[in-house]
């Protein structure tokens, strides 16, 4: 634990254990000696999301130590997610060894294979046992691990035999918490075995747009290292004044508001056929696809090029098909771009500008007119709450949205709020599992926070409260429980099947919310109004710890509105 | 679905999903039509246990559907359980296409690799979509996955990628509706692509035993299938009466009070070297070993034969490397060993009599001394709860012990009363994750139901009451309440670590049992003494779904109790 403290880690969340109990020690030496930020949790599954909450915001990896068995495998959905947004997590799970594998011994299971699918790697120590492991190896080890967690960010499988759990002898725990002294860190032979699950794909061609053709740049959400991400917002600059193109951002892009070009509506200009595409559009995409069937039918009519940015994901991201990936990092393209059009200036002005003042003129436009639909009533639903709720939380409180619906009215709805702070969502995996967990983590390295957060979200991960949470300052889980699956009222099953839709799709659960939150001696309220959630708000900013604020909506209504807004849109702008 | 149900299935847990909005469609047509048993769950961990539950009591597998993404990965925990316990199961998943996979579509991932490493069979349907494949090749599919399903029982995996979710087509719903009518079950070759995950082991060698020797049977937690176990038990009678070898049987072995030879107190006798292994003494081992620190030395200093037969497990199951396995079945083997002695007959006395005759008497010592301890007293401690339960249930009324510390309490202290019920545990991975679930399923198919439980194993798996549950009966949930994790205060880590053992270790959970109930509109009371808990039985057996009962115990006292109990033995009998 003490070397990966020298380089860089800050978190271990610590799912305790007989098996790891020798891992635990050394956490706690740690904790004694350096100050190390250690969170224990009983769901190992809850403890994983969290662990990567917190390597989302900061960067680095965070450690989860797990017992042996079926343990390892609740991690496998926050690895998943973490695979998928490549984010930096290194599991450390305690196993029997090799002789007490494979022979029915309790709780005893195949775990180094669970992870497999979705790591970066996966170590297996010496499967005699921890003891076997020379100070200089376990060197190796740990350097390798921090390694591949960090150099194309991702989980990373530590699995480690130890001989005795709990009984251990004195000598044995006395070497987990002291022996690992620092030594050289020589690269040497290393007695472990390795997987190795994802090859990386090397592109090796740069794709090229031309710059003095009308375009359109698409941000997606952001899937970078924080570290890359001040660059990456410079060279969105660079190169929208450079072309004039549009910008069309994704909420969770992390694009500022200081950014020039850039339409907040597009997703109601393009589903609304306000603005189509056409012929004449090339198209940079970076980073992930936003989550719009709009969008998608949008590129498809585009004939033009297509490049695909990404910042270091290197699998292809192209759910379309039509884009060539660059996974070098918009910087890294714009200084070949840039070589390539040695003549570009500041002040070059192309055919674009038209269609950019068109669409700064129509996102206005849209803008009145959804406020007409969303600002007008004081009632709560979820369009509004995507159009309304950033606005009554002070701009450094960062935002998490949950998966599923939240997201999506965001994306459509929230106008150029979200781009006077950070959103964060975990679009990887897209789960709607360990939602609440995330926002722990996130909120354990950021502070205050706000996580909007549907009702089937917030119980499938109820265990989240049960998790070390932050206690010197808010975190807020606004609520919004449409009491189950509204999701899927969104759509007409009626006419194809006979029996009830409800039934099977919807899932209005009995809980009582307002008891839940009182046995987690959670604050909580149930509001019904945005005057009600202004002041919900305000007083949950003057607590500690987490807040529960419930506000109830009606997914039958709601998918009428949004039909009204993009039928309201298309009547009044064509 | 209709399919399977041919085959035997009874029971579908749906966990809701639009990707899988299809095959949801298909189960409704199902229920309308057939009755079939189908319920609905947020969270697909607690689903996959529950299921298994079922699968246990009822030998038959049980589908689980979900949709696609991290939901597939939330199984893995229960499909490992499945695997080590080897109870049918049957994970129907959604997924997306093979256009829409490895090119960063939202909600897409690997999923068809995450239950390889725990799964009998991994079936991915073709590439394209379910609308391509014809309905012949479906009916050999299902015919394929329930086979696998029951075989060798265990995990299967059917994925299964859907064109579109929930905007299905018209046709394609009609499709998976109605469009799979029975055809003949032809054998023709599918289009499918399977992974083959586990590897049957066949035993050739059948390993003997000396009947005219001295020997003891152990049987260990009962790991073969339902329709197994009439025979099972005939066959350790008949093995019993020609040997006259004492039975040490576990109390989740499905042995019966009826069987001749039994020693109920086998754990603490050898723990307190009150009987000894000898020179002399051969084994018969009937599946897993039981979770017993004393037997594992005891078995070591046994240097005769051992023999150990299991119900089609071909897996290896002794962690000690000493036996010879037979994975055949015990009546096989039986029938093996009758015919390489024609001369047994059912009055043979071997020199064992003499043995089994000294055991007898001890074993009703020991008996009337643990009496003294846990029966004198109305206090509530863990050892007692184990001693003194089973006789407050009335015996039709099967018993869970969920992993963790109740099981071992009962193993040692319960004596008889454990062979006059089934008492079930799931002890393939131990894991303490889904147990509340697992009793869930298990009540689904047997009716009223007690489960014994931990406060960790509650509180982890806290998202089993948000299950469509069982209301017709009661389900008692006996919780034991040692306020976290009073497993480790068992062992003396004082000296080895400075720090606070508490803060890594224990778990104190600030959540209010009483209010979670409440939440979950669960009747709740706490009891404090066998007075109290007798009366709390008396009323939640007039209820119907889910009761809690807690009982807080102090772990420290208890581990005191249990080694006054220890040395109490050694002093009175040696």
């Amino acid at each position: 634990m003490r070397a990966f403290q020298r380089y860089g880690l800050e978190h271990i969340v610590l799912c305790p254990g007989s098996r790891s109990a020798p891992l635990a020690l050394a956490v706690g030496a740690l904790i004694e000696e350096s100050g190390i930020n250690a969170y224990t949790a009983i769901d190992e599954r809850s403890a994983a999301f969290m662990a990567i909450g917190i390597s989302a915001a900061s960067g680095k990896a965070t450690i989860v130590i797990t017992t042996s068995g079926t343990a390892v495998s609740n991690l496998l959905p926050a690895a998943v997610e973490a695979d998928r947004s490549c984010l930096p997590i290194i599991f450390i799970t305690a196993d029997r060894p090799l002789r007490l594998k494979g022979c029915g011994s309790n709780q005893t299971v195949n775990q180094e294979d669970f992870l497999v699918p979705v790591c970066r790697e996966v170590f297996n120590c010496p499967s005699i046992g921890l003891h076997e492991i020379s100070g200089r190896s376990f060197f190796t080890l740990v350097k390798k691990t921090w390694e591949k967690a960090h150099a194309y960010p991702g989980p990373v499988h530590l699995n480690i035999p130890i001989e005795e759990p709990l009984h251990a002898s004195f000598l044995e725990q006395k070497e987990v918490c002291n022996g690992w002294k620092p030594l050289n860190f020589e690269e040497i032979q290393l007695p472990i075995s390795t997987v190795s699950t994802n090859t990386r794909i090397k592109t090796k061609e740069v794709p090229e747009l031309d710059p003095s053709q009308p375009g359109i740049i698409l941000a997606g959400p952001w899937r970078g290292k924080p570290s890359q991400l001040l660059g990456f917002r410079k060279a969105v600059k660079e190169f929208q004044s450079f072309t004039g193109w549009p910008l069309f951002a994704d909420c969770l892009s992390a694009i500022t508001i200081k950014q020039s070009g850039l339409i907040s509506f597009w997703e109601l200009l393009i589903s609304a056929q306000i603005f189509e595409s056409n012929d004449k559009l090339q198209v940079l995409r970076l980073g992930p696809l936003s989550c719009s069937r709009a969008l998608e039918s949008f590129l498809r009519n585009t004939n033009k090029k297509q490049v695909l940015i990404t910042e270091g994901e290197e699998r292809y991201l192209d759910p379309l098909h039509l884009a060539k990936q660059y996974s070098g990092g918009l910087q890294s393209w714009l200084k070949i771009f840039k070589s390539n059009y040695p003549n570009l200036n500041n002040n070059l002005v192309n055919d674009d500008t038209n269609i950019l003042e068109d669409l700064l003129n129509k996102n206005q436009l849209v803008g009145d007119l959804v406020d007409k639909y969303l600002k007008e009533d004081s009632k709560i639903t979820e369009p509004s709450i995507a159009r309304k709720l950033l606005d009554l939380i002070p701009e450094d409180i960062p935002i998490m949205l949950s998966a599923s619906s939240p997201v999506r009215d965001f994306l459509a709805y929230s106008g150029f709020s979200p781009f006077k702070r950070r959103l964060y969502s975990f679009r990887g995996a897209s789960g709607i599992d360990g939602n609440l967990s995330l926002a722990i983590g996130l909120s354990i390295f950021l502070g205050p926070l706000v996580v909007v957060c549907g009702d089937l979200a917030f119980l499938h991960d109820s265990n989240a409260l049960l998790l070390n949470q932050p206690k010197k300052y808010p975190l807020i889980i606004l609520l919004i429980d449409n009491n189950g699956g509204g999701i899927f009222k969104q759509l007409s099953l009626a006419p194809i099947f006979k029996g009830s839709v409800d039934k099977l799709f919807s899932m209005p659960q009995s809980i009582n919310i307002g008891d839940l939150a009182k046995a987690h001696n959670i604050p909580f309220r149930t509001i019904s109004s945005f005057d009600e959630l202004n002041s919900a708000l305000e007083w949950s900013l003057k607590l500690s710890g987490p807040v529960i604020i419930r506000a109830c909506t009606n997914s039958e209504e709601d998918t009428l509105l949004r039909k009204n807004i993009t039928d309201g849109l298309k009547k009044y702008i064509n």
